[in-house]
């Protein structure tokens, strides 16, 4: 069974947490509040249960609690975050943050970050964009668990992909998603209850197709999204690429097989052509296209469009990217969030390590 | 069996047909060097098989002969070209063009067109984007034939997208796919063979599975890349769906059920709320992140890395985004362009028409 924790607990605790490990109060409210957008939109995997993780990041001097993200490189519309070493749940915001502006100044805004570390959900920092009429565009590389098709080797992370775009009466547009058939929250919960995962998920460490959820930790792989050859897993395989070059590669950090892991115990890359993991952050004005309130309507009817769409047999209706995440996140914030017994154990121990109750 | 036709011969001929129905001289070159790209690139679906296809909607009065694309609204790094009801072969270089100006003096351009028609193989404008060091990313809508996940409905085209990134020895990297499981060509292809379809690639007409490659001429619809939700088809989705809006809501263009078809006999859809078709185009200068010597350097190493994988048992290699293509025109230009005889027939007939020899 899982115990409901409420936001607001949540919060002080991992606010107060972060604060002991050595961040300021900002870097500590700022993390807090992007690691908590995962638990409420849903997305457990990514949430406050990777608060230790990130602390033993942090005490094993992978990350610095006291650096700050820097802008070194810039033209009009475009630049690099030198992420400094520090935690990525601060840096995205700053760089999405400096996006936002250059589009304000230029029309559009693109950040290419370097030197950061895990942060968080992609949507959360998207979602930026939308108070500002601006459509947001956010992707990440992280650690090499996917093969490419045709490899048994393991070259790409699951490089998410997010777009955020704003409606009129409807509520946004917000695509998050890995670039992998399945994200990898979604085999740990296969994992968790003992299930088998459905074809094209993941492959044995020699490359066979496999539907074992845990031939990760058997040396296998995750799939790019198609599974194999003939249903597309090149183009999911292209997609992960992509992300990797504008995250790793146009930023100067490190990219491929080079991405060091989130898992503090697990050995840093022997080879590091960059520096730590690399995102990339756009802001794009709806003005700078056309009148906001005139693409609002028709983003509306858009939506409408496929709300209203004759619907298979046995499903409710068409899904708008962004509205089950959306739901959650009204629903946990009058509800609670629920958390797994192994997680609150996890975050109790934490916690006694620093004196602080959960 | 196929006839093989000299490049030279094929642009001579469908210049001369561009020029007869009503083309400028250089509105027919581009048109024909874009068309025949395609074909070079061994995208046989989207070559000079369309060429009879582009004639009809001149004569139909569907595209414009003699309209010229104009940048209706612009910011220094985004804007909206309005096609005035041209030939997508020709608006769409006009409006790649712009966005690499753009990127020249502020570090990316972004365009969005509304009024359009089809453009072609993505891949060739978005490597328009190569030669100034820059990134190139193109996008466009089309008419619907693909039903989104849990939807009967037919509510988005195959949308492609395609990423063109420089590299420094190697050649660069060209992702340039549609974002269902398989193009529409594919399906063709299965269809003149009377082979079955894979899973995933169609539906029926009331959203049930099918491997039936005639699917689509009885109702039934094509599937997002990921074929079904259990694969990630939502995934799929959301990539048609970005395709969609930054094509045409963002222009101004028609969007979702409303997108015009490519045949000229289909009845044009009755609602339409925007112009044309739309697309989307893209620019963004490597060194307006980090040198681009610096850059090309990572990207030979990335490639290196691919290329080097192991790999799965019975394949040859890890294949790069464009590589197949890009060896493919090679082969082309040397030992010419195979043709269907059911392609060179109608060709012949168009040619007749306008008293020209193919």
């Amino acid at each position: 069974m899982d115990s409901m924790y409420a936001y607001s607990r949540l919060y002080n605790f991992s606010r107060n947490i972060f604060l002991k490990t050595g961040f300021n109060e900002a870097d500590a409210e700022t993390a807090t509040t992007v690691l908590l957008s995962a638990d409420l939109r849903g997305v457990d995997s990514h949430g406050i249960s990777r608060l230790t993780g990130y602390v033993r990041l942090c005490e094993a001097g992978r990350i610095d609690t006291k650096s700050a993200p820097a802008l070194i490189h810039e033209t009009p519309s475009t630049g690099v975050v030198d992420g400094q070493a520090g935690l990525g749940l601060v840096i995205a915001p700053y760089a999405m943050m400096i996006a936002i502006k250059k589009a304000k100044a230029v029309g559009s805004g693109w950040i290419s970050v370097q030197n950061s570390s895990h942060f968080g959900i992609a949507g959360i920092h998207a979602m930026m964009a939308l108070e500002h009429d601006m459509i947001g565009i956010v992707m990440t590389n992280a650690s090499p668990i996917v093969a490419p098709t045709f490899s048994v080797d393991k070259l790409l992370g699951t490089n998410p992909i997010c777009v955020a775009i704003p409606a009129g009466e409807e509520a946004p547009f917000v695509a998050d998603f890995a670039t992998t058939t399945a994200a990898n929250g979604k085999l740990e919960l296969l994992q968790r209850k003992n299930q088998a995962a459905p074809n094209g998920w993941v492959q044995t460490k020699t490359g066979e197709a496999s539907t074992d959820a845990f031939e990760l930790k058997n040396g296998g792989a995750m799939l790019p999204l198609g599974g194999d050859r003939e249903h597309g897993s090149h183009k999911g395989y292209m997609l992960g690429s992509i992300v990797d070059i504008f995250s790793g590669v146009l930023s100067g950090a490190n990219y491929g097989p080079f991405v060091p892991p989130f898992p503090a115990y697990l050995p840093m890359p022997t080879v590091m052509p960059g520096k730590g993991i690399g995102h990339f952050f756009g802001a794009m004005r709806i003005d700078g296209f056309r009148p906001a309130a005139d693409f609002k309507t028709d983003m509306d009817n858009w939506i409408k469009q496929f709300k209203n769409a004759k619907v298979v047999n046995g499903f409710d209706r068409v899904i708008i990217p962004g509205e089950p995440e959306a739901a959650m996140q009204l629903e946990r914030m009058r509800t609670g969030i629920p958390l797994y017994e192994s997680v609150v154990e996890e975050l109790r121990e934490l916690g006694d390590k620093f004196g602080l109750t959960l």
